[in-house]
């Protein structure tokens, strides 16, 4: 099995996370993040967005997108849950996390860590993403803070794997989780579970 | 059971075709999608994010996400697979139209529909949103132009639902669907199935 990955990028680090959690090994290549002008060479037929991560399963099979790829080794695993409204409230956390602190936190956390700082042009951009990442983390504390210990349910699932990947390195963008102490519980919460591995692993 | 709604939101829409489909009656109520000023009061406990679609379950539980209203809806009939790739192949293009059509062609569209333009000062975002958004569009017409008739399998899924829900009213944002004979045959094949509502309905 492969996956076209990035080391710095959160959503490949989603699914090496859930991969180490459940003991599958799988082989990397890595692709730039910045010059991504051999995307169409090695992804275009594997995925149609072009991004990592991309996987190839064993028998050839492409698969893209993160959180689908979380679902497809997830399914079945203690990650996923059996009933039907807490799978629904798994998917709604994932499609949040990719809807409102993908394009925010982590397009800002991007900047700072790869390219050194806002680019050009981009202030008043870069500017409504931050009020909109804050937006993302108040929503998050706000329904951490009245005393759920997960996302979903009474353990780690999918949801929490997935809010993971950017949220617990907000601070390379700049974001002060220092005004977040659910938040930051429950990223202690997540990064101390038997078998947790961390971004750089 | 009752829907969070917004006649002009293509997430909602989503929502409202399936239930269609599947016959299954929801009461709308009807928020404005300019004025937000009131949604910390509606959805607050409801749906961190404050977005339309919300629903609330007949027992009082709500569910929010469009994408995850589709799945809760749609897991055990023929929109979603019974095969473990199939299904992860649906989730990965509805995370691609929440990524990439949602943010790029759902708000050009809703500039031009409801705000009668571009905003002001937003002219470069303006312009790198059609961008992205036609890049998008050329993503989907390769996929179909392949000699696909669904995005996923053999069938209507989630999947030609979600991506749909935009790109059938991408030209009221502007872009020329003349472009793309496949998007359009298949835009014709959605809207002449069984059960079909128009987003007017």
């Amino acid at each position: 099995m492969l996956l076209y990955n990035s080391p710095v990028s959160g959503n490949c680090y989603k699914v090496r996370l859930l991969l180490a959690h459940l003991g599958i090994p799988v082989e990397r290549r890595t692709l730039d993040v910045v010059d991504r002008s051999n995307r169409p060479e090695l992804l275009g037929d594997l995925n149609p967005a072009l991004r990592v991560p991309t996987i190839v399963l064993d028998d050839g099979r492409p698969l893209a997108e993160s959180s689908a790829i979380l679902w497809y080794f997830g399914e079945g695993t203690r990650f996923v849950p059996e009933d039907r409204y807490r799978r629904a409230q798994v998917l709604q956390w994932m499609f949040f996390e990719q809807y409102e602190v993908e394009p925010n936190i982590a397009v800002v956390r991007f900047w700072f860590h790869e390219l050194g700082g806002v680019p050009a042009g981009q202030q008043s951009v870069y500017e409504s993403k931050v009020a909109a990442g804050y937006r993302t983390l108040d929503a998050m504390e706000k329904y951490l803070a009245s005393g759920r210990q997960w996302f979903v349910g009474d353990g780690m699932t999918l949801a929490d794997i997935a809010l993971y990947g950017y949220t617990h390195v907000a601070g390379e963008g700049g974001f002060e989780l220092d005004r977040y102490p659910a938040l930051q519980e429950w990223h202690e919460r997540v990064s101390s579970a038997p078998g947790h591995v961390p971004i750089t692993a």
